[in-house]
């Protein structure tokens, strides 16, 4: 069963897109949930780039291909799969552009710090939750598995375990060259905003609007990591790209990291974008450092988003086995 | 619930390609089945050229995209949806090559047979059915939604309704290229059998096993519908093929398909195969002769398969709407 | 060396699409030409669907891949290669839907009867040509092709010999589905005429208004082949198309093609539209009528028109050593 | 006219591949030159990975788009076009892995010594060059290009210009991707050499050999830039590709690059490997500091290759322009 509410999103106030700060959220209750009084670990599913809370609860039917409804995925994990009973807790993270990466930007809003302050406070007092972090785990896949990496590896004290899914890494390898799809795509007319239709344009700008936002810098509010017409790579405004960048943080949240009682790492071996790489990387790292880092590194045939339903699935039969029960 | 068991089929002996008679039967039984003494209707989902009942139950996780198993689809529709419940029946009609296509040939088997005389048998003996063909529907996809309507149209008496999803179809305009990739995909070797890995090859060699079997014509016991190394197509093989196409037989069947109490048609209208073209003839055909045939005609955004799972939910829900519940 | 001249098409006036009458016509003459006062064998090359006279000798340059003009694909043909040097005669067939098919069409123009009166009367007359067919070829790719088969097929005293280069050919097997990609391509419109920018659509109309013209069906003055929404194949204009068809159309013109002096049939193995079926299917039609029919068939390992300037290279040395020189 | 002969490669002697010394040349002369004793300046056009000299001279027939033998791209340009006739110079670079990429490298041969100690001297010895730097320019295509570079902003004093095509360059955005494209051809057995049919195992290999070649590593004698499984870029062997990258190098011989009469540099904008953003770039840094250097930067609409026999043409309008004459 799948409650639906609206919070107040009080840390996105003042977002420079306008966006409103009222938001949807979806608790999924496990079966048994409503006939107990005990309490439950809770598992926050950060959604994608391109969906949102809604979206993952009533998916669009007008595509080529089906997406299932999330209870549709939820449902056979606790029940034919049989996996411990949490609850399941789905906020939104959309913005204009896209996606806030749950990361704070004043373009996008602080995505980071509502969920932290807005969404998990709610939860913990609307639900029958255990609320403590060795009962609390994040998941999510593409900017969702990024968006838990940026939380848990920042706040282990909330979190106490991460599924990480196809998540946006070793952007230097596999994001570089979209700066140049997107220049290409308008050339040889000067960037001019994440206009919509062009699949470029609207990540180049979802990304800088929340890596690189600049409320200096009307009117799109944002420093665009290349120059125009040259190309040339602006060095410092990558940077800023990068330091969000699981590869290139990890190095400096191993004590964090530490704190987790586990994390796992799953991406597809055909991913369209390469985030295997960046997966396989970043396991490399955690591997070096491993004293007291407790982590899992699988892959699945999958391309990017092919088999994500599935991949929830196993990232939530991990969570469970991984969190504290009652 | 799924229930497993295995059936012999009596009317698969003797097979040219010699395939076991003994098949997969899966049962879905709806929740509240056994607390209860009451009879469903049955739905008989009959897969498509490429899976089989076992993996229509458990599909392979090879892939780069998910499929879910059929229980995780079928859930919902009774659940969730709210669909008024009905056994489904999941029989296998694989055959080496592929897929007996749901018809009689004495080189894959007489499948047509095996369902109406080795199947609903079982299931009616085995299950608290309503065993009356206005509780009795069939549905399926592809291979699955031409044996639908190669069963319903010619056995009325046995099925009540059919749900017919991307079934192959206008074979004239949508299938006769494929004899010629086929020839291209080995050129300049002359045919020599439904060699593994060549997709052409599997599918030409499947179908003529299926539409024109030659018991005389060994190794392969086919004829094939073109000439080789010419490509002249060799008319009256081809019309062979052609008679089991619905767009064709769909005039010598008229009377049967006013004793139905309904025709489902649907299709994604970016089919990779074109079917979604057969389908909309097929029910032109059906609305020239309309008198007392009762049909429906849908068609969803998808291509060849990138919505089946939601289809096999649509189809079922028309069913129980469409048949008769005790 | 390249001639440009325009003549009068007296045989396109009229034309429903209000092309103009007066065109281009390039005349290339072989190295001695001048120095010389001997008279040369004739080859007409037919230009393709997309192409006209002006594009064979100055192709545009805004493509991703370069066509090479035509006089430097025919200068080493009587160079380089050391062919017997003839006269290359380059008329215009374009109109404004695209091609009108070197065949006779009220609406796009009678472009058969152009090229014999119009056309060859003026190169014979301006040039010093040995004015007999059997020092008279043609040859093109294509809808040149199929152009050359046409002309060449039906006036045996005009024309001794013909190179038919990837052909529009077996249209009930490569042309058919065409019709749906246009409909699908508009879908749920209804059709509405050749509109710029959809290649399904102003082929389909193009070669409406040359193999099934309408006059009486204003405003684009064709039979399309389609009903429209049901897709229903309408076989009589069909037969219209077919009728035009060189597997077809062979069967009645034995007596003209024992008159030539040769047939060549050339085409890729990987024909983008499987014209090398056509071809094939052609060949061995020659093959079975053989008694006095001379001809020639190769294949290349091109895709349809990847390797077409090769082809016109093939075409000529072919020709000139088959037509009559002084 | 092309004259062919064999030239001993003095400096190709040890390479590691046991690749053969005595080399074709193909040595174009234009019309004229057997009439007259002038003297002409040379073009040295280095060909592309995947070509060699005899392959520019006479391609291969198998593909499915037609190659035109350069013969027939040169002869317009110094006839049809008018450019003022110049030797073109057509040495080869080919070695067992694909290309020596005009470098030096003991595993593949020392190129550039080559061309500028073997092929220069002999060329100068057996034609009626203008032996100066002031008549000798370079170009190429892709791999060509590249060495054109190479040569030219080394060795000012041999060559007074330089035209480059769609040259390799910006490895970092353009080739770093293609490491993981062959982890990932070969997944998950560890790299193995150049294995034939892998096109990106070829190229990483060739590359290595070429750039960053180690005689003490055998049996390929190559540092890879990427570790195996994790993946991890190895920085000081990427380097040594960069060093060679005309984007990195550019700034080290700027004093170089003042002393030529004339540079352009040319892409598609349509480049299948973003070439183009290279040759943006470089255009940039050139000018940047263009006090002296003298470059020319185009762009066509070709993607990689498409153009290539165009832009030859193009190249050497230019470097007849650019080049002293007699």
């Amino acid at each position: 069963m799948i409650v639906h509410s609206r919070i107040e999103g009080t840390q996105l106030a003042g977002n420079l897109l306008g966006d409103p700060t009222e938001r949807d959220l979806f608790v999924y209750l496990p079966a048994g949930y409503e006939e107990s009084d005990r309490r439950y670990p809770t598992a926050y599913l950060l959604h994608a780039l391109g969906s949102s809370a809604e979206l993952e609860v009533t998916p669009e039917t007008d595509g080529q291909r089906w997406k299932p409804p999330v209870e549709d995925v939820l449902d056979p994990v606790f029940g034919r799969i049989g996996t411990a009973p949490m609850i399941v807790v789905i906020p939104d993270g959309a913005c204009r552009w896209g996606c806030g990466q749950w990361v704070d930007s004043p373009v996008t809003g602080n995505f980071e710090q509502y969920v932290l302050h807005d969404v998990i406070p709610h939860v913990d007092g609307a639900y029958r939750t255990i609320a403590d972090a060795s009962s609390r785990g994040v998941f999510g896949f593409s900017s969702g598995g990024f968006g838990s990496w940026n939380l848990a590896s920042r706040h282990p004290d909330v979190f106490g375990a991460m599924a990480v899914l196809s998540a946006d890494s070793w952007l230097d390898m596999t994001h570089k060259f979209m700066l140049y799809k997107y220049l290409d795509s308008i050339w040889p007319e000067a960037p001019g905003g994440p206009t919509e239709g062009n699949f470029w344009a609207e990540i180049v700008y979802n990304y800088s609007a929340t890596y690189s936002p600049n409320p200096d810098n009307p009117p799109y509010y944002v420093d665009l990591p290349m120059a125009f017409p040259s190309g040339e790579l602006i060095q410092e405004v990558w940077d800023r790209w990068l330091s969000f960048d699981p590869v290139v943080n990890v190095h400096d949240r191993l004590e964090n990291l530490r704190k987790l009682r586990g994390i796992m790492l799953d991406a597809g071996s055909n991913d369209d974008y390469n985030l295997h790489w960046g997966h396989r990387l970043l396991s490399q790292y955690l591997n070096l450092n491993q004293a007291g880092i407790v982590h899992e590194h699988r892959e699945n045939p999958g391309n990017h988003g092919g088999r994500h339903p599935e991949r929830y699935q196993v990232a939530l039969e991990w969570l469970s086995s991984t969190l504290e029960h009652a």
